[in-house]
């Protein structure tokens, strides 16, 4: 009789992300760190606000949940200010990565100071005036989505330009959400391509113009999805649009980035450092 | 003569936040814990797309030069994934705190695995898929936005209820761009607190609803800076509102939270983790 082989079973592993706050840093740079490790597959769990003793020994509780189901120790990351909720999390059976600790202490003896934390005092500061910067900012890219809004288009800090569907309106949301950036945008149309000339709304605040571009045919599918086997997201349609679009741009002395292939957030990153546009939130 | 005192210049820092992509992750990371610092001075520069040995060796530059003007060590930041750019960067006269190096090494001998850098493989893998997830998200929140739209309300992973201007617009913008949830929202309105009744739309979805209550004097304050003096933002009308959504959200066996003191990404945590929504993208 032939020996059965033994397949061994492939090893799921448990990520955690814990925090006293969202969360959002801490699985940013652990989803980041991880994704080298493209073979092996992973399970990522956040695990916000463990703010206090109670809190962070439910949390050992689930980690040490997931050792048994997975049969393999979890990867636990943690941005956790408080040095007594850290320990409680190292008593976890888990690989440990705490990012507060690795950190502050390095930058304790460059900066000879101590951190707020060690120094006893647990509160954060948060910005007050933070939250309405990036509310403003979000109605801002509302009311100006689009070429809307008869007014206020002097106030922003730049207006993305350039044929329909090339990502403006999402960039600028970001814009506001992540840098408190007044981002207002107008599309470029064809009326504006026969004229060859600016929309009138925006011809005077040509220095804070910034354009966007983009390839004919990735145009085309985007515009499909929408619109499908209409002249607007037609191929010769866009081609002629986006050629129009850039011709249009260069004549004015708009610099412009090509957005084929760019996620959201390298949108947004360039826009920012290119048109040298200052953050106004963290 | 008496001796004049000489008053020592307060030393100012530079913090430097270098990433081969667009740095978002590592300037969240050191802004949190530089916050930890508080009483030094400090500039925060994001050094974004140091991707090539060129580039990095002009970083070095630009971090010497501040050495040399702030008369203080600058802090660089890194997640920087090529070792010969890394190996440039620790050239600079800085502290060097190397996310990507701290990281790895343990989490390669936990893993029993190579990163994908440390395995000659500098390519990171996008997802294709990830862009048009967190795009149709954003136009869904763009669509429902205040209650717009007849159609495609069960379409929704969460449609968020409340009295107007309880941070409903910008918490449902932030779970489309930062998880690529499909988020609505609907207002309830005088009207709907007459009847003692959801509005029809969002009455047979009541399971995906998910509410936002607030002080009423904060509710004042913030309709004030939009319609100042009116019966709207008056704080008796605030009152009266808060008082009776809460009521109607009760009735109908809505949960909702406390907006008042929380920021636009602790809502929409808040709102994934009590909802137990599943993220769609990193």
């Amino acid at each position: 009789m032939p020996i059965m082989p033994i397949t061994p079973k492939p090893i799921r592993r448990t990520a955690f992300f814990l925090s006293d706050r969202t969360g959002i840093t801490v699985e940013m740079l652990g989803h980041s760190l991880l994704s080298q490790f493209e073979n092996i597959p992973l399970d990522e769990i956040t695990l916000p606000y463990i703010d206090s003793k109670a809190k962070a020994t439910s949390a050992v509780r689930t980690i040490n949940e997931r050792y048994i189901a997975d049969e393999a120790r979890p990867l636990v990351f943690s941005t956790l200010v408080n040095p007594e909720i850290r320990l409680i999390i190292n008593s976890a059976d888990a690989l440990h990565l705490d990012c507060f600790s690795i950190f502050i202490a390095p930058l304790e003896a460059e900066l000879g100071a101590r951190s707020s934390e060690n120094m006893g005092r647990s509160h954060r500061v948060s910005d007050p005036t933070g939250y309405w910067k990036r509310i403003n900012a979000i109605n801002y890219a509302l009311e100006h989505d689009d070429g809307l809004s008869q007014k206020n288009w002097n106030r922003a800090d730049v207006t993305l330009v350039g044929a329909s569907r090339t990502g403006k309106t999402p960039t600028c949301l970001y814009l506001a959400l992540q840098y408190g950036i007044y981002a207002a945008n107008y599309p470029l149309i064809p009326e504006d391509f026969q004229r060859e000339e600016l929309p009138a709304q925006i011809r005077n605040i040509r220095s804070k113009l910034f354009g966007f571009t983009i390839h004919p045919e990735r145009l085309h599918e985007i515009r499909s999805e929408r619109k499908p086997e209409s002249v607007y997201a037609s191929l010769k349609n866009c081609e002629y649009e986006v050629q129009s679009a850039e011709k249009l741009m260069r004549r004015a002395g708009i610099p412009y980035l090509d957005a084929t292939s760019k996620s959201i957030e390298e949108l947004a990153t360039a826009v920012l450092h290119e048109a040298k546009l200052e953050r106004k939130i963290y």
